[in-house]
């Protein structure tokens, strides 16, 4: 995996980030942390200027407006016409109509090359019924060893469906394309007491296709890996007293510092 | 008062917050800490579906603009009909006729169920005449041992005017309703150096009275003493070289370790 | 120096920031930790109330959008008219044609006391031909020891032409008049790996101006001295596993703990 990780440091991509004001901070943050340069810009003027200059494109739909969409849209489709990666976070889809319809509309109109949420936005956005409450997943959707299988096989129909990979985070992940599935054991439940864990993966899966547009599949488990390991690094660091907000700071220090070699020696996932 | 706190962390209830930019990122953190679940939504055509997915509203009025009043509205409307806890916090009304109006109109037409803010804040929004300078109470009107009586005779009063909980924050914290006034004295005066540490007791009071609903005033100074002792222990974790940044992390963490037990043996207060 | 920061802390100053949401939260706790007290507000309705209330503006560009364009404009001829100095961050200028003309749009109509960017963003603003990419400097703008004569004079120029004190911060910082130019060597590489402390820096001298109004440009200098040694110190107390989000903490830190003989003792410039 630390060949895809290499390219991103060599590259150090300019990413363009259309996304929430909950986690924003994180999120650039995290992006300097793994070697992207980050850029945010959301007016429907200057999103096509500002992704022209960029390498790649996040859109999440967190604390979505009205005013956002046709930004999304004219951004998207000239990500697309550039040959730009665009990644989709559809937080919350399904807790709303206005948040279910918007990301259809996106869906539609912009090819996006990895699409990332929980197993419960995933569903909704592909099978329009998943039961999203709030950004949460819904515990009887949740991956585990006994739903595994059968999860593997929904995953890769849905990547062969949208014509992207999925990405499904939880307790296990799966990275799909329609033929293979990264099933990855890294992270720490703890890390969903943390806002905004699953925004800076999205941003960060698009810093790291972004560096290697010939292997997004294989990028993009990079991505997911070393987003869990660092979890897991973050974790072992952590003080008694150490909360949330901490292990917020300390994820993204474990990122700052991973190296190839880290990558490599703690990533725990299998390609079925 | 750990049993309101025990139930918040049974009941973990989702959260939805329309909230400022500034300090929104530190509220989520604040919620997960505290056992609940946030979800921020502002657009107006969604706020309804939201708010109905939640079991409690928070409308904090810093960073107001024209286009979320109307959502305001509509959610808090909405949270009325389906008995959901609403709680305000004024942040800086009195600073313009914009966001006072602002308030008056969210009071008139919403029944809270709590309204949390500093002195000068209060005192605008339900006499009309405080002095508010920006975001901190006016020195003037700052709540100590010389005015607590008459203090607590005027909360009290509010309360009844505004027929729901009122909370004061500074020096020393008052929790009333039109009969019982909570007279708090947990905290550090540190905290004022941190921003948005009022804008997260407000959420951590909603988390608290939705897990409480039959308990409105008692679960409201569980989250007021809960922040103050949270101020106190992460202020004691400080090192030499910390700061207001890191005090900030250090008291949400704080409130993720924090468990009935403590509550109970540190929480100061006296009923009157 | 000392006398500079002196006044700040003296004074506290209230000071109105017009900013992006992407840095907002730092920008607030970084006010704090010098002395003053921030308070954010953008919509066109009260800027002009919630200006009049302050003692000093920042407008920052960053993630701008239209409905911003007016209340910055109000709201610094607002401050213009009031005789309180306003500071522009022109983040990103030259990215894209919007934030290209609405840069030009603010320094046509407001009368800044101080501009600050970064090299490439202060070229665009005055000559209209720097080369941005994204709201990071163009490697081939660079300050170093080579080009740093015929800097110092293109920025002394700069400021000739604008009427106002420049701030050009990079590897080198230089803090100039017309006449005369501070070179400043404080600061560590490892900055740039966190998003906002350029935001940071130029809100924090806004408080300084707003407390020595009779010394724009030594008060200025002060406050990017202050910001390169918050930047030393901060870093100095860095453990191995320390990263930027922990980094970012330590400088908010490192200015809350500053005082007047640190920045005295360590300040490391000269007067061009």
């Amino acid at each position: 995996m630390n060949v895809y990780f290499n390219r991103l440091k060599e590259q150090h991509p300019l990413i363009h980030a259309i996304t929430n004001y909950v986690t924003v901070n994180d999120v650039a943050n995290m992006l300097l942390a793994c070697g992207a340069r980050p850029i945010m810009a959301e007016e429907e003027e200057e999103v096509e200027d500002i992704t022209s200059l960029c390498e790649g494109l996040t859109l999440n739909i967190g604390t979505l407006s009205k005013v956002k969409i046709p930004s999304m849209l004219k951004a998207g489709k000239k990500a697309n016409l550039l040959n730009h990666p665009v990644v989709l976070d559809p937080v919350g889809v399904g807790a709303s109509t206005f948040r279910t319809e918007a990301a259809y509309e996106l869906i539609n109109n912009i090819q996006f090359s990895v699409i990332r949420g929980n197993i419960s936005e995933i569903k909704t956005l592909v099978e329009g019924k998943g039961k999203t409450q709030g950004v949460d997943a819904n515990e009887l959707d949740e991956i585990n060893e006994d739903t595994l299988d059968l999860n593997i096989e929904r995953i890769k129909s849905f990547a062969g469906k949208m014509s992207c990979v999925i990405v499904v985070t939880g307790a296990i992940d799966l990275v799909a394309d329609k033929e293979r599935c990264y099933v990855i054991r890294n992270g720490r439940p703890e890390m969903r007491f943390i806002t905004g864990t699953g925004c800076q993966l999205t941003s960060m899966i698009t810093a790291f296709i972004a560096a290697n547009k010939e292997h997004i599949l294989e990028a993009t488990a990079a991505a997911t890996l070393m987003m869990g390991i660092a979890g897991e690094r973050a974790y072992s660091e952590l003080e008694k007293t150490d909360g949330n907000a901490t292990y917020r700071n300390k994820i993204i220090d474990a990122v700052y510092h991973m190296t190839g070699e880290v990558l490599e020696r703690e990533a725990k996932y299998e390609i079925r």
